[in-house]
Formats: structure tokens, sequence, C-alpha cells
């Protein structure tokens, strides 16, 4: 068991966050360094809060190298609302491409749809979104004003290897569920946007990281001032009272990263992580990873037993042993570990002893 | 000074919040009661955040005694987005009407123009929104789907003595600096919303109350899905994830307001605290409110001097002994005090004294 009698937290969103970054919010929570009050009483406009903000973005910057010509915007509403935003306000021709590789594509794609002709340019929905097409080749129509991926799935556990050819269209790519959990090369894409309850902090805060060229000013007058990039961009995410604490948070969880080594120290920590339960699904009877190897999400890890009675069975006893939030979603069955950055290696070597010790005991 | 080191913060929001409130956030902060988690790492499906949901929603309805018709909505973007929302929600017939009575309610006006024929009822503008203009018998448009207030206006520090008669029309108001500071009765509004950040918790959450048979299904296909009434109400607030941990501060404010002896007494408290100001206010030779008496809000209290210089200095010299955020807004000018739900007493004592003192000093 962790410090403070914490659990094992496998949750697939709002998940764990460092346990560092809570005890620095412990101790400032009723006066942050000397303010004479918590984030949460301060004044958004205030130059306490204020710096709070820009030294978040700019950990942000560092941690993933933005370059200077995208903006980096703090919006509320979570991936939802920007399943709308979007094609509000990157459509010009109203046409955009979309590939369907899971339920958080399909919601986004079903969305869009409310805004324009939208073009589903791939699918895996024939094998349960078990795996990603091929996206080397895809028919990108000639009009189109944007692709749209979801990088990776959190429900299907799946997980883009590679980039699809845009044919020259911006990539639109939604990281929610592997948001700087790996390096990323952000100049390949003209938006990337992530809810950060998943991997970064507490819910209740989209970021939206727009190449400035795709921020526009000519937008249908009747989409709402909060929804319009612009906005966010023109006022440096102080248009309203932003989620101040959840940018405090996630402030601190940047500077964690970054202390950590960045995001090349944190892809290989989630390989390791990954790799420990992937192995053993691989070599065990009992237990069998749903997604195409190749496709395996470094996050989500979907697996099930060979029926979904054993499933519940291997649920309960989980949970009775201390590990939390692993019956897998009803779309898929089974169980699923999400294993984001903030889940200790400790916590993934203590799941998979716990479910070889199921297996064990069942076989004999 | 209080304890910790807090100061008398008079921010217009974000706000001060109960001391005691921020101790046991403090103490859950790591391990909320046994859960093995912090309320910011919870999955929103999970029985333990379930709970901290529905006990929020329970409180305030008793807290308000909100009538079992009346749905009550946690929904992220703050009042800005219900500026939007709101007409996209409730105009069947595409028109409603509008008082003005400061920048909020100005601010809500302009955008709902964006989606139908608005109708300014009222304004009180000739005279820099210093009063509330008379209500009694607004020509109120026969087709007007609702009619809109802002009940209190944070920057003008104006607040209604009495609600419009809107011949039959559904009212909306605008509660967010006032929300939760005096009983309301609930069944004389269509709506009544607010953004959490001033008197109740922690920015990036409103609090929308609605009466059930407003909330409609036959809504323009191009409303986004985040923004719709029925989205959230059908979902118990949980289509997506709410910012579960405002939900969770804003739980422990009602239930600290519901110990204190609930809306009574937190307006006995709220018009003592304000009536030690004012009364200073109309005795004072250099300091003056800036609204007509009748009209002064119990919350937000704008007062000047009689230069902009003299202004400056007294902010100046508060800062220096200790006080926070009493800088006015621009479009008043001289100062303002917030002193919402959670601002003590002694707070309020404390700067009466600290003006008087200021005061005589300058005569000397």
């Amino acid at each position: 068991m962790m410090d403070y009698g914490r659990v094992y937290n496998f949750s697939a969103g709002p998940s764990m966050l460092p346990q560092p970054v809570l005890e620095e919010v412990r101790d400032e929570l009723l006066n942050y360094r000397g303010s004479g009050m918590s984030v949460m009483e301060m004044s958004h406009r205030s130059k306490v809060f204020e710096n709070i903000l820009h030294e978040a973005e700019a950990d942000l910057r560092q941690l993933m190298t933005i370059p200077a010509n995208y903006k980096v915007l703090f919006i509320q509403g979570g991936a939802t609302l920007q399943f709308a935003a979007i094609p509000m306000n990157l459509m010009k021709n109203g046409v955009a491409d979309y590939l369907v590789t899971g339920n958080w594509s399909k919601k986004a794609y079903s969305e869009a749809k409310k805004y324009g002709k939208i073009n589903l340019v791939a699918s895996s929905e024939d094998k349960n979104y078990s795996y990603i097409p091929d996206v080397s080749d895809l028919a990108i129509a000639p009009d189109a004003d944007y692709v749209y991926i979801c990088e990776n799935e959190t429900i299907h556990g799946t997980t883009y290897q590679e980039l699809p050819n845009t044919k020259g269209k911006p990539l639109v790519s939604d990281q929610s569920s592997m948001f700087i959990s790996q390096p990323c090369d952000v100049s390949q894409y003209g938006l990337i946007y992530a809810g950060v309850q998943k991997n970064v902090g507490p819910a209740g805060l989209a970021i939206v990281i727009v190449r400035e060229d795709l921020i526009r000013k000519d937008l249908d007058t009747k989409v709402p001032t909060y929804m319009r990039f612009d906005t966010h961009a023109e006022n440096d995410s102080l248009y309203n009272t932003p989620n101040c604490w959840a940018i405090y948070v996630c402030g601190k969880v940047f500077k964690y990263v970054l202390g950590l080594g960045g995001l090349e120290v944190m892809q290989r920590m989630n390989q390791e992580k990954a790799a420990l339960l992937y192995e053993f699904l691989d070599s065990s009877e009992m237990f069998h990873g749903t997604v195409e190897k190749k496709y395996r999400s470094l996050m989500n890890v979907p697996f099930v037993t060979q029926s979904a009675e054993l499933d519940a069975e291997v649920v309960a006893a989980s949970k009775a042993a201390g590990f939390d939030n692993l019956k897998g979603h009803k779309s898929v069955g089974g169980l699923r570990a999400s294993i984001y950055n903030a889940m200790p290696r400790e916590g993934v070597e203590a799941l998979v002893n716990f479910l070889r010790d199921f297996e064990e005991k069942h076989i004999a």
C-alpha cells in the first residue's frame, strides 16, 4: 500500500496524480506562498494568479517544445465542448475528414456532423475498434478543412503508431488520454487538445494547442463567444474566469514531469510499465489483451478472460485486494488498467502479481 | 490578521471561502475519507464521487428550498457560456426581453442578440448603472420566451429589491454575485444560474436551476451537445466529466451555510456586515457610495473619494495595511469592497477602521 493509505487507482479518468504534487497542494491550501489566500480564492486578474497561469503555460511549452506560432488555450467544458468548437472554428469550406477508431472519435464525428459535411475516411469499427487502420494513403477530400483523429482511444486501448498522411491538411488530434505521456512533435499538427483529467490534473479543463493561422475572426456570428478560439487566444485564456484551480494543479504536474527529465524520460517509464503488463498478458492462459499488438496503448490496457462471469470475479477480487477501477468499459467488457503517467511502477507490478496469483489459484 | 497569515480579501471573484471548509479540504487532500485517493483523482462514475455530487445537490435543494419540479445542473464554462446557452435553450419564438443594469446584464444581452430578437425593456445606463429601474410595469413582449435580469451587478453594486413583473413570462436571473446570500423563492423564477466563484466555490462551474418544463428536446440541431440543458438534466450532470473538484468544494460550502442556520441567518449576517460599511460611507466626508441607497448591494460595495488620485492613494494604503483587491472596476472607478458570505465581520470592521483612520489622517 502507498503512503497515506492511498490505493493504486486504475481509473480511466479522472485518475492518479503524483503524490508530491498533492502534498504541495495540501501545504499551500490555506495560504499560497504568502499570498494570504488559497488559489481557490484568488482573483484571476491578480498578479499572483497571472504568474501561476504564465508559469504553467511556459512549463508546458518547454515540456512539449511548442513552437512560437502555436497558442496554448485553457478552456472549460472538456473534450465534449471541443467536439463542437473544433468544427465551428476550423471549418471554412464546411468539410472535414474524420478517422473513427473508437468511442471518442465516434462522438467527435457525430458532433461535427451538425456543422458541415464530414467524411469518414477510415474506421476500425469492423473489429470493435481493436486496431488502427492503415493511414498512409487516405482519401482526403481536396476541400477538407482538417483531418481529425483521436490519437489514443481510452476505452479501446489503441494508439496511433504513425500519424496519418493528411496530404497537406491540418491534423487535429484528441490527445486526452496520452497528453504529455511521450514526446510529441507539435509542428506536425494543426491543433492538439486534451481534457486534462487523465494525465495532467483535475477535471474541468481542456488544453488546446492551436497553430495561430488556424484561429479565425470571420466565424459564423452564431458561434458562442466562449467557444471561439480567438476569444481565448486574444485574452490569454482570461476572457472570463478560467478554471484557476485546474490550471494551478496542471502547472505543478508540468513542473514535476520536467523535474523527472521531461517527455523522453516519461515515455521510457511508461513503456516499462506497459511492458510489464503486456508481457504478463501475452504469457497468461487466462488473460488476453483485446488489441492488435502493434496498436496497443501505453496508457489504457484492456484485457479479458474467457467469460464475462470470470471477468466479474477478477474485478471483485481486485477490488478486495485494494486495486480500484479495473472494470472494463461496457463496449469492450472484461478489465481495463489505465496506467497513466502518475501510476507508480509498483502499482503495475502489484497488479501483475495479483493477476498471476489469481490465475494460479484458479487453475489449481 | 487571520489564522495561517490569511488576509481579508475583498476580491469581486474568485473570492474568500470559509476557513473551516478550506481546513477540511486540506485534511482530505491525499485521501478522501478512506477512499484511498484525492477527490481530484476519483472517477466521476465512482460511487464515492456520485455521493459527493448527490449530497451537494441535496444540500443546495434544502438550503434554497428548491421545488421538486426544478432541475439542478452543474455545468462548466461559467456565466459566459450560459449567456449563449440560455437563449439557445429557452427561445421557442426567438424573442426575449432583457433588463440591462450593468456590465454583466449588458454582456448577456449582447450575446443573446446573436440568437434572436432581443428587446431592451429597461436600462439604467443613463446614470452609469447606479440604480435599478422601475420594474413594476415593463413593456413585456407578448411573444417573449423569457425575461432576463442580472439580480446583483457585481461591478456596479446594485441589487433588485423586488423582482420584475414579467406578466407571466419565465424570469431568468443571473445570481452569480448573490447566490445563497439570502433566502430566495425559487418558484418565482423559470431559471436561476450562478457562476460559483463569488459566493460558493472555486471557479470553473456554473449552477443552473431550471424549471423542468423549460428544458426542451426540440432544439435547433446546431446547438452544441454540451450546451443543451437536456444533456445535463438527463444525465444528472454526468454526461461528461464535470468539474468534480468545484462540486466537492461547493458541497462543503452548502453544508457550512446549513450549519450556520441557513439563508435567513446568512442574510442577517450579510445585512449586518453591509450596514457597517454603508453607515460609515454615509457618515464620511471623504468616501461616498456610488449607488442609490435603495438599490445598494449587500455583496459589492463601490465607493469613491473626490478624486482619482486620492482613490489610488487609498488603494495603495489599503494594500500596505493587508487588505487585498479593493481597487474598483475601471467602469466605476474608486474602490470596491466585495463582502460575500465568507468575508468575516471582522474583515469589514477592520476595513471601516482603516478607512476612518485614513480620512482622519488626511484631514489632519
